[in-house]
């Protein structure tokens, strides 16, 4: 998927929400226990229910690897049924990938042709030869960890470095921004930081954020969209436990798609402004 | 596996040496593809061939994961044949995982509990709450990235924080070493940066390090022994594509014997100095 395409989707949807499916299989309403691959059978209820008003679903890895092969066959079933029947909404592994090159090749080949994601995160701290590997497929993402929502974001994004007077996760944006493009690299950005998005705006007017932590981890549509949004929006805004467990019985996917479609309202208002 | 197991089989083998299974579908020797699972005989091949020299095996999982589920189940098979044949043998998972704590713990099950491995290699980037879930575990390791062995490390692991009198890489282990303790934490350090092992030895006089890069990245195991080991040898050093595809013909396994031994000889000698 192209930088244009997820422009033109985000426009058409009025509406940049990414819907996390951190799926796990103590948490999904019980009955879906009979069916035959119950994690498959809920994200796909989830996705009917949530695509009119969702540009991205992110795929959290590690709630399939814990579960071994039969994880691995939702995950794939999961992105085989996105991209059968919603092939314009963008699939993101979210998986935190990164190890010396030849190693890297392995996980872009894993996520990029043999499980067809557009997208996948991936940890910074191996540098250029451990992205890299990523940004050499048409019409793929990398997306870089950048200033993560977490509490331990503090323990060394925050790292002061006066050589190039920035903050590791500053420095981290302004040296492998160089190493793609806006149309192959995105950056995490935590909806927890939103106080840091001015200063990253600077560094990459263009790019597009992905933004967890809006919900669960409480932070706010509204500062994020006031510091993060340029003029293509260049906001993706996950959100996974505040929008797929609301319910824990037979209502769970009409649940999911009332507060999906009241976001996607609170996001069609705060795209007006970036116009 | 305790610290003292660990200890325990060094001295009995006189040897520190990991096996890297990065097992590559389109590198094994090509009568081995007629086999139901051909990554998994390779790999059992090159384990019956080097056990005795092997302390320890790495699993690098990129190579599993792009083959999808077939790769989850060489890699599971892999495992099952090691926990049943070879107990007294760690077993890694080369995996550099490291999300958000209630990820994290996800990865932690599914590498502990779902795949039975001792260890896993884990990225720091994302702080405390990233790595604490794997370091809860009774007898299994976390195996944090301080000082990677590819021309990347020197993107961001070298940054200089004033403020500590550090660089990144040593604030990583200064830092981390405080969230477990020798018994559960080892840093992977590569063999090519052996001019800071004497500074890392400083902090962490009596953790593990795994060693990667000597061989085809041009490590030397000499330079590491002499800058690296403490009184209770405290590596492992790895080698993977300088054992495993030595020959590419029914010689392989052979080759690989031969090498582990030549290599373990070396090893025991080594050994003598730390005593």
């Amino acid at each position: 998927m192209t930088y244009k395409d997820l422009s033109n989707e985000i426009n058409k949807k009025e509406s940049f929400l990414c819907v996390g499916l951190d799926s796990d299989i103590n948490k999904i309403p019980k009955f879906l226990l009979n069916e035959k691959d119950p994690i498959f059978e809920f994200n796909k209820q989830i996705i009917l229910a949530t695509h009119s008003a969702t540009v991205a679903y992110k795929i959290n890895t590690a709630f399939y690897e814990s579960r071994g092969i039969a994880g691995w066959q939702s995950l794939s079933s999961t992105v085989e049924f996105l991209r059968q029947n919603f092939p314009e909404i963008l699939i993101i592994a979210d998986a935190k990938r990164g190890d010396i090159g030849n190693t890297s090749e392995q996980y872009a080949k894993a996520f990029f042709e043999e499980l067809n994601c557009d997208a996948i995160t991936i940890a910074p701290y191996m540098g250029v030869d451990s992205v890299s590997p990523f940004l050499s497929f048409n019409d793929k993402w990398g997306i870089l960890l950048a200033l993560t929502s977490n509490a331990g974001s503090k323990d060394f994004q925050f790292d002061y470095i006066p050589d190039n007077e920035q903050y590791l996760y500053e420095r981290v944006i302004s040296k492998s921004k160089e190493w793609g493009t806006k149309e192959n690299m995105m950056y995490v950005v935590g909806a927890t930081q939103t106080e840091y998005l001015q200063r990253i705006r600077k560094i990459i007017p263009q790019h597009f954020l992905l933004v967890p932590g809006v919900g669960a981890q409480g932070g706010s549509l509204e500062e994020v969209a006031k510091y993060g949004m340029n003029s293509n929006c260049g906001l993706l805004v996950n959100m996974s436990r505040g929008i797929i467990y609301l319910a824990n019985d037979e209502n769970f996917a009409e649940a999911a798609k009332e507060k999906a479609s009241e976001i996607g309202s609170k996001m069609s208002e705060l795209l007006k402004t970036c116009r």
